[in-house]
This record gives C-alpha cells, sequence and structure tokens, in this order.
C-alpha cells in the first residue's frame, strides 16, 4: 500500500473527529496504528507499545515512538512530526499534546490502561472515545479485500492439503507445526492466531492447544487455523474424521452444524441484523435439541486482527453492512467425545454474502 | 512442572496482599496469570483477555474465563471455583467479587484498560496494585533457571549455526524464517519475540524488521533473536561480518561493544544499583566520544516474557538481587552503515553473574 492510503484514511477520521467533537485522537491500539500510519503492526508486548498517533482535527498529525524505532518512523512520516520519547513515554507525550492541542483529546479507553492514563491525564482535557478507527476499519476497502482474497487463497490451499496430513501416530503438535511451515511456505507473514489442532475429545474444547495427543484410526480432527498474507489475517476452521467409518454422532454433528452454517448465510446481507444472523444458526440446533453444546458466538470481523468488530452474538442488534469480513462458525461440543466447529469467513456483499 | 508449585506460588502472593493491606488482587496479566495457575501463558489477543484469577487473602482463589477454556480450566483448577463469564465480563466479575470479598481488591493497574475499570468499579474497593507477581517473578526459581537454560541451549546451537546461512544473496525475511525453522525443529513452541535480521544499513534499526534487502559480500548482519522453551524465553543479539575481511568501522565498533559489555558483566553482582550497571558501558562509550549512539536501556529480566521486570537503564537505581535473570546489550548504531549490538543474558548469583 502506498502513504497515500494512510494518508487519506487519516483524513476520514479527521472528520469523525469534529463530528464527535473531538480537537484530537491519541490512537494507542497497534492495529488502528497501522492502519492510519503503516507503522508497526505490533507492538513489542502485549504491555509495551510500539507507538502512539495523535491526529488533530486541525490536521497536524504526530507519531510518537521511542529511539529504536526512528529509522522505520521517518520511512513512513516527515520527521518534524515524529516526536521521540524515552523513559517517562505518558508524561512526555502529556506535554507534547499539552503544547499541541487544545481542547479536548480522545483515549482509546479500551487499549489504554489505567497507569498510562493516569499518567497521561494531568492538565488535558481527556475523553473516552473508542471505536472511532475501528469505525472505519469495520469496512472493507478494496485494498484490504485483495489482502484477504490472498490469506484466505493460502488458507484454502491449506485445508485441502491437511487430510492427506492427519495420519494415525502424529501428535497434535507436529500437526501445527507443519501447518505452519505449509502457510509460511506459501506466501504467509505468520499465523494469525495459534493453531488449534484437536484430536478426539480435545475437539471439546473451543480452544485447544495442540499437545501429544496422537490422531487415532477413527477420531475427529478439529484444525482451526489462519494466517497473514500482506497484513491482513484469514481464518477458518474443519473438522475431519480420521478413518473410514466416521461415528454416527461425528456425522450426525457435522451435518447440524453444517446446516446451521447454511441457515446463517443464507439469510445474511446488509441490513439483517447480527443477532438475528446467531439467531438463524441457532435455531437449527434448538429444533435438534443441541443448543446447550453451541457454547460461542456466531462469528467475528477478520481483518488487520483476527477478533476485531463487529460480533456476531446474541446481543447485538446493529445492521450488517456491506464491506464487512465476519466468520459464520457454529460448533458443537461434548466432552464424551470430541465436537465439530466449521467455518467460513464472508463479505457482505449488497445482495448476500460471498465466502472469501 | 506440578500443580503445587502454582498453588506454593499463591501461598506468597497471599503473604505479600497481607503486607500491602489487600484483601485480594485481580490478577489480569496473561504472564502473571500462568505464573499462579498454569492457566494460559498467552491472551488470545492483546485486547482479549483469556481470563483472570482472583486471589484472596482469605485463601480462596477463583479461576474466571469464558466457555471456551471451560474445559482446560477443569484440568487445572478445582471446578467449585471456577467462574464461567459471558458478554460482559467485567460486570460479571464485579458481580462475584461483590459477593466473596469484603474489603481492598487490588487491581494490576498497567494491565488493566480504562474501559475494563471503569466497568468493574461501581460498589468495589480497587487499589491500583502494580509489581506484586512481578516483585515474585524477578527472581527465579530452581524449576523456571532449568526452564531458561534449555531454552538459551537452543538459542546457543541457533547462533553458532547462523553463520553457515548468512550467505550473499539470500533475504532476510528467509534468513529469519530459516532461523524458526531451527527453533522449532530443536524444541522450541515457538519465538520469543519477532525475530530481528537487519543486514547493512538496516542494523542501524534497533528493532529492524526482516524484509526482502539481500546479505551482501562484505556488510554486517545483526541477529537479535529468541525462542520459548517450557514456557521460559531466550534472547541473544550477535553482529556477524559476512565476507572475508570487515570493514575498519564494524571491527572498531564491535570491539567497543564488547568491552562495554565485558565492563557491565565484570561489575555486576548482587547490590549493584542498575543504573551502574548502565553506567559502566556507557562510560565505555564515552570515553570513546561515541555515547551518543548508543540510544537504548543496557538490558532487561527475562523469564515468562522476553521483557520483563527489572530494567537496566539510567533511572534504575534499585540493586541487583542474587535469583534475576537480566540481558546485557549494549548497541552502537550509525544510519550511514549500520550498527552493533551484543547481547548476553546472565543469571546474577552470589558473587556475581553466570552467562546462561
Amino acid at each position: 500500500m502506498t502513504l497515500d492510503i494512510f494518508a487519506a484514511r487519516r483524513e476520514r477520521l479527521r472528520a469523525l473527529l469534529r463530528t464527535h467533537g473531538l480537537d484530537a485522537l491519541l490512537v494507542s491500539h497497534a492495529a488502528n496504528r497501522y492502519y492510519l500510519s503503516g507503522f508497526e503492526l505490533h507492538d513489542c508486548q502485549c504491555n509495551e507499545s510500539s507507538g502512539r498517533l495523535i491526529i488533530t482535527a486541525s490536521g497536524e498529525d504526530w507519531l510518537c515512538t521511542d529511539a529504536r524505532y526512528l529509522e522505520a518512523a521517518r520511512r513512513l512520516w516527515d520527521e518534524n512530526y515524529i516526536f521521540i520519547y524515552g523513559g517517562d513515554a505518558a508524561g512526555q507525550i502529556r506535554q507534547l499534546l499539552r503544547s499541541r492541542v487544545n481542547g479536548v483529546i480522545g483515549v482509546e479507553d479500551c487499549c489504554v490502561s489505567m497507569r498510562f492514563y493516569r499518567q497521561l491525564s494531568a492538565g488535558l482535557r481527556l475523553e473516552a472515545a473508542d471505536g472511532l478507527v475501528e469505525e472505519l476499519r469495520v469496512i472493507k476497502d478494496a485494498g484490504e479485500i485483495a489482502a484477504l482474497e490472498k490469506s484466505f487463497a493460502v488458507n484454502h490451499a491449506l485445508m485441502e492439503w491437511i487430510p492427506s496430513q492427519c495420519v494415525p501416530g502424529r501428535t497434535e503438535e507436529s500437526l501445527a507445526w507443519e501447518i505452519e511451515k505449509f502457510f509460511r511456505e506459501h506466501g504467509a507473514s505468520e499465523l494469525s492466531f495459534a493453531s488449534i489442532v484437536a484430536v478426539g475429545r480435545n475437539a471439546a474444547l473451543p480452544h485447544a492447544v495442540p499437545g501429544t495427543d496422537t490422531v487415532l484410526d477413527g477420531c475427529p480432527v478439529l484444525v482451526d487455523v489462519g494466517c497473514r498474507v500482506d497484513g491482513y489475517c484469514s481464518d477458518q476452521t474443519r473438522t475431519f474424521w480420521v478413518g473410514s467409518s466416521p461415528s454416527p454422532e461425528f456425522v450426525r454433528t457435522l451435518e447440524l452444524v453444517q446446516r446451521a452454517q447454511r441457515a446463517a448465510l443464507d439469510m445474511m446481507r446488509p441490513g439483517v441484523r447480527m443477532c438475528d444472523a446467531y439467531g438463524a444458526a441457532r435455531a437449527v440446533f434448538e429444533s435438534a435439541g443441541v443448543a446447550q453444546f453451541f457454547t460461542h458466538g456466531l462469528g467475528h470481523g477478520v481483518g488487520l486482527e483476527t477478533h476485531e468488530a463487529p460480533s456476531l452474538n446474541p446481543r447485538q442488534d446493529a445492521p450488517l453492512r456491506a464491506g464487512m469480513v465476519v466468520t459464520v462458525e457454529p460448533g458443537l461440543y461434548y466432552p464424551q467425545w470430541g465436537g465439530v466447529r466449521w467455518e467460513h469467513t464472508v463479505l457482505v456483499e449488497e445482495d448476500g454474502v460471498r465466502v472469501l
């Protein structure tokens, strides 16, 4: 992506700031920072920021970071507006804000720690302002959709190859490593999240960690994996049966899960409430008397983050909009024998959804 | 590690709670949670917790998580004290705290977002209580040291193998991927941080991202990499010269950096102030007139996180203590041609330091 795209996004954010009566936004969330600048998609660690942006309504934008990132920042940003802090980042950013912004400063309160906020606040008019950049990010532009298509293409190729790898005797962790190598050697920069590879009863853990349990001749294998290509994440789940004759529980559960997914996909389009998409899948499980084994939401947005807005759950009554990219991933989990989840990610288009 | 180790750590924390006049601590930081329970070393994403612990002075400890993790939690924790939330995690944990804890509840304010805190606080007596678990974690026990030794052994093996891989024409990102495969195929569960592989002038970026620049015949290659073994991180940097005759700048810079590192290592022992360890390295650069090219701290703690307490920087006047594990990594950076960093990680022992 060219630097122009990031600049255009900052202009769209600037318009939003004015709508919300904010004179500036301090951008702390890593994916938001990257979306607006191209600077560092990742923080060093969850509790260690690689930098923050100050976007002002007046048009003066700052990239604040520490000296380790100065050269990287120079490649992306006007050097006159790079602010290098050392040691007390919050205090030094406070001084910069006091000298450059006269008015109300929005802070992303879902991504700023109590401590940082306390150190930042003296002498400033701060206001919680979550979700402004996310409001832009929720509708994907053409470049983002192209990146997502590339990411999902690698993910589909992987899912076609996986059954050949589900060989009895192989451990979950060995299979997870083969999956990671496949992704990396087919164009991905990294996994988009820690792979879930769960055999047998472990498939009843929706977020199982791959361990030393082995694939058996005659067991389910749940594979929930994704990769990152050109910055964008993919996320897909399939549940395979290893061996020639799937158990009756597996066959019935897989059929129900796929039917629930189809019910949701068939009714999803712009204007449909997210809770109703969830409800369409759940209704299939309810009429089969198994709804209590569907223990999570229907899906979530995917983009620069694996989990991002929106969330398809029973509490969300906002409507789907064209340009959203969301997972649709019903599942049923039985501690006695395992579970089944089946996941597609779709782009919401004018007249329905398209599977990525 | 057995579950007993986690229980013993909780008892040590309980004693600290009483010292600090706290009736409970809500543990939110992922590495702290794992240290006390063995439950989920990672959060789903930086902005998506996998769960929190409530440790009370009275001895009643809770593991709070969502339904995705119930089975994993059961394998580690008394089921009567597993609290499953859905949707509004903060509000539901607040209700649990209101019903079970009568008194002051510590909150890790470096790891809790503004939003979570606001949703948690109604009707509770909360107090910022950072660093209590970190105070325990800063001194490594025998099991932790054994895990660190395993992690660093893999890292040393990698560093011996790296020069054979620095072949002219190879890209930084291809080298980074070979490094990751080496780690994973020699016992590591993952990288402990995103590998830094920087050729030529990129070595002037202390946190360079591996890209498409290639190794040349006659250039520096800075490699700063680490892996995780048995939960524990390693972290090492070396800077190699590719080709037969290193440039005079490189030779002189490498010699200075190693001399600075040696100066720090020679004086480090229990009781020495961390700022003085930093100062010992910096003094070498000052007497050579190059201190302005040393742009970061001397080092940091390493354990369950790559970057953890303590920090060896000029503002830290706390003393080193036996059982601490810290990096010692001076560097000099020149945008014109590159840079050199050299890093050992050491265990502070009674009479000095031992390189891991």
